[in-house]
């Protein structure tokens, strides 16, 4: 396993791959063969950045068995999604801020995120994965009760667009099995969710192939793969851990 | 009114005013007082791009009356929206197509779109306009049959995501006043659309102030305003051109 960080230090931007608590510093492209310039920095002289930037994150509903058998709703018969605002990526550290004008419950929902590798473009499922470049956390931050307070029509991109509501990072972890990942949020202290990838309906490999057909995923792009039972709101003060078990944790000040 | 355009010339990529047929070459940044180079190439000779690449396209569903009414649907309390994919984007002249897989109805929207020309946050909708940089034609081509297939989810983000689906252009043009414009949409020589901007339920000035209550839009960005009656099918074969009544038209083949 390799994980990978962007950061700045000294005002220059830049990425490595992280080793304990070391950063050794890499140029070129990160998904393409990067190589070590030989610089070393410590984890803590450095301001993490989002580990990509994606061109576009793509995120999905009612992906958890668990999750639709306790809101008694169907296994939808193929992934349903919406977009992530790119204004609204914010790295590990960074503090989640209520937008102005929205005084409802705002939710953290924990979740995997999957970082795309190569251009992909109507890939079968079992090439899927040679497409995937690694895994992050995100907690897909949400302003809950504008989502259906239109009753024509159900508001997910705007009550998950806010800035600050993209929450990623803090490393990308290569060479996992996303499909036997366990993803936990804990807020403040306390373990608020603990859920297995395999409870998704679709897998990683279906997800990045299902996708793939409906138009064309880009280096750095990021697929977040839902959410399971246990989201819940976050207030002033908070602070909010999400987790790949035993791999990174995404840990952010909520305000 | 100033018509900005985006092109590739000889492999590089420049941008510029077009005054009738030639193109006044201009370096800097288009937002910022770009400086004319002094070099002018007819429009004939450069490949057209985007006039603008933006972060994000805010895509508002239900923002004309005409179109309500005929739906029977009662006027939105706020601004409804969807994101188009950033892989969408398709300038004017290349041709949109059929994703591999969907075989049912794909449609035409024409539409207004508003380019936002400074970062933009929490602007009240007086000073709306301070922020719009000019207008430019949108066409938010839509896989009609995905929208509602899924009975719990309406696909609103995927049924318009597909590549070559994100058409605009041909120029970004300045200097209009956008609430008093006329789009047209005709589908080979037959005028399918044709309905004023002044039916909008929410202003350009309250789409620009409300959205940036939400999020942050960057200069480049754009808010497709929505469609009215006439939307309707393509077939392989077809030509369809949106038009800023006496501004701008953007045409594009369908296959």
């Amino acid at each position: 396993m390799s994980k990978w960080v962007r950061f700045k230090h000294r005002d220059v931007t830049a990425f490595g791959k992280l080793v304990g608590d070391q950063i050794l510093v890499h140029e070129g492209n990160m998904f393409e063969q990067p190589s070590a310039t030989g610089e070393q920095i410590a984890l803590g002289d450095v301001e993490l950045l989002t580990p990509v930037e994606p061109t576009k994150m793509v995120a999905m509903v009612n992906n958890f068995h668990a999750l639709l058998d306790k809101l008694q709703m169907p296994v939808p018969k193929e992934p349903l999604y919406f977009f992530k605002a790119n204004s609204s990526f914010l790295a590990d550290g960074k503090t989640i801020k209520r937008p102005l004008g929205y005084d409802g419950k705002i939710i953290f929902e924990g979740e995997l995120g999957l970082v795309i590798g190569k251009t992909c473009r109507n890939v079968s499922v079992s090439d899927a994965e040679d497409y995937l470049f690694g895994c992050t956390c995100v907690n897909d931050v949400t302003s809950f009760e504008i989502l259906n307070r239109d009753p024509q029509f159900a508001q997910w991109t705007r009550c998950k667009a806010a800035d600050t509501f993209g929450v990623m990072g803090p490393v990308v972890a290569t060479g996992l099995d996303a499909g036997q990942l366990t993803i936990r949020a804990v807020l403040n202290d306390q373990e608020r969710q603990n859920y297995p990838i395999t409870d998704m309906i679709f897998t990683p490999a279906e997800l990045i192939s299902a996708i793939s057909h409906d138009m064309t995923l880009l280096p750095g792009d990021v697929i977040a793969c839902g959410t399971s039972v246990g989201v819940g709101t976050m207030r002033p003060g908070d602070r909010i851990t999400i987790e790949i078990e035993g791999v990174c944790s995404l840990s952010n000040p909520f305000e």
